[in-house]
């Protein structure tokens, strides 16, 4: 997608031919700055501060994060090191324990000396493999949105997200974003409801940011209106991204999810989750398995923001001594979702929806 | 309620016999300053700045406002632009327009030159029978956390709470909190989760702060986390205010009640509603035709907190040019409430729950 009218991905390879350019996202919205990873320790610290973030573009990240630690030492142990740190940074995505399983195939049956350009080969496939699959998960939803616009006979579709699920989330495109992007390309009237998303408030910073620089309409909400507008038949649908979702379609997502789905429930709102097939962890089928990251109390206590001069500052908003929680998913069960958007078309939310689009995996035990 | 061993209420008449002294809520919980309101415009400035909130506490200041207009002209015409200007502050909070009520039911029959004096006293008279109530509801509300303790023998009680309902949205002890307040005196073991409460954050700054002060153990969470915890059966109990509940049980509260009702459903948590009979809207039947605020979108995008050296800051969120939208309530259907917590005892949520409790309001139109 564009800034200030230039092309970037989220993650590049240097001209260097090993070093790896990020974009750092905890300094979006208020600078734009790229940061380099020379080695796993610098891969593993982007993902667990978040400066890289959503689950298409961890996975991403962990794959480039095991071609820079095969160039320090291209052994078996190493390798196996490797994943087990990149793994541990955070335990919730899916994409992370794929993308690394998707490395070790690649380089493992190498000899040591092909196992570096193997690693680096892998990676950029895996890249390149992220933009088409968001670019066709951003066909098939143009077509929900499609429909609703044709319903509304020229109305403006308002569609609620949560979180960040956009082109910062993955490589490029995104997931949930991807329909609205391919939509408002194609001229359908549309605006976004954009969660502010606490505690990081990846939707006030990154969604809004991000729709903002393509010219959508959108407006930024505290995670509490959604019910109200859904009341108030101002949202016409959903759509959320996942960290890792169940072959049998529970979703695991930012915390704050299963409480929108809830209200669309409620409200007769129609509840997509946008998805690559990385994201489905084929090998559970209870949601509740899922093992939710808890990440630092800080999070929730302190707020980073822009001063009106212009400079970034950090405030804590509670009083001291009193302690706080961050849970940072929820699992919002399939019984609330509509369906899925995935690269090969929409699946009905239903248990057994995925597998019906992805039959090859359908021979493991439901 | 103490604040360091001294006790306060959260307005009081000055020694001075006549004007008004409050608790700058604003500034909570980084600074603990008082604010003299000395006529009708500070009056109407303190409530729609929210330097006081919260349904009782809008009620008893809007009183003392009458009075302190009353001393500059007792004219009717006087009262009736006076009643105006302070309901016009804040729309949704129905105890406001109850206060007004009941100010003019006790001046307009008075001769002028007695307006003053029956002002004033009907004032105090007001925030006195505040207390009171907020006290039996307390006692009310004790009962059923004490029978959640008893059910878990001895282990502590969850209850999680929305926005501010404690002593500071009343005159003291609290709505919401004041059962919390009375269980945690009478040595029952509990925990509060406290709800962020975003945008203006009155749960992480002022639930926290009181609950602090009094000692009671708490954990502020972002306001996406309660379903979470309510799967993990980690809630055993929602207690929340409300700004005005209608005859039939339909509850006008803080952005963010309904969908933490929602989840409270889906989890089989009880989802109980404390609340005065001023706050209840005997004239209406539908809480959709209850008038929803809507504020300044700054609150979303500007937060203020401390920052490292002790100072208070606000910044900006969001990037710029990114518009923001800020609904300051919503209504929780009655079928999601699971009984109301009332000066006369628990009533059940059910469409003739408070009328049963209030058989002196049978007499209008269900």
């Amino acid at each position: 997608m564009n800034i200030n009218g230039k092309h970037y991905r989220t993650i590049w390879l240097n001209p260097d031919g090993w070093s790896v350019e990020i974009i750092d996202q905890t300094k979006l919205p208020f600078a734009f700055e790229t940061v380099t990873l020379e080695s796993l320790e610098d891969a593993a610290q982007a993902l667990s501060t978040m400066q890289v973030r959503g689950a298409p573009l961890i996975g991403a990240t962990a794959a480039y994060g095991v071609a820079l630690a095969l160039r320090d030492d291209a052994s078996d142990e190493a390798l196996e090191r490797t994943c087990a740190t990149l793994a541990a940074t955070r335990p919730t995505a899916i994409n992370l324990r794929w993308a690394l399983g998707e490395m070790e195939k690649a380089v493992r049956n190498q000899p040591r000396e092909a196992r570096v350009a193997a690693a680096y080969a892998k990676a950029a496939e895996i890249c390149d493999a992220d933009v088409e699959t968001c670019r066709s998960i951003g066909e098939h939803g143009f077509g929900l949105i499609k429909a609703h616009a044709d319903k509304k006979g020229g109305e403006r579709v308002n569609i609620l997200t949560h979180c960040n699920a956009g082109w910062l989330a993955t490589v490029d495109w995104g997931t949930a974003l991807a329909p609205i992007y391919r939509a408002y390309d194609e001229g359908i009237p549309l605006h976004v409801w954009v969660d502010e998303t606490r505690p990081r408030n990846q939707g006030a910073s990154l969604t809004a940011f991000e729709l903002g620089a393509h010219g959508v309409p959108h407006t930024i909400i505290a995670d509490n209106t959604g019910g109200h507008l859904m009341q108030k038949k101002l949202v016409d649908l959903c759509i959320v991204g996942t960290d890792r979702t169940t072959r049998t379609g529970d979703v695991a997502n930012k915390i704050g999810t299963y409480l929108k789905a809830l209200a669309a429930r409620d409200n007769d709102v129609p509840f997509f989750v946008a998805l690559p097939h990385s994201t489905i962890d084929w090998t559970i089928t209870d949601g509740s398995t899922v093992p939710i990251e808890e990440r630092d109390p800080r999070e929730v206590t302190h707020v980073t923001g822009r001063l009106p001069d212009g400079s970034i500052a950090t405030v804590d908003i509670t009083p001291s001594g009193s302690p706080a929680a961050n849970y940072a998913f929820d699992v919002t069960p399939l019984r609330f979702i509509t369906g899925f958007i995935t690269e090969r078309g929409i699946a009905p939310g239903t248990r057994d929806g995925l597998v019906m689009l992805y039959p090859e995996r359908a021979e493991a035990k439901t």
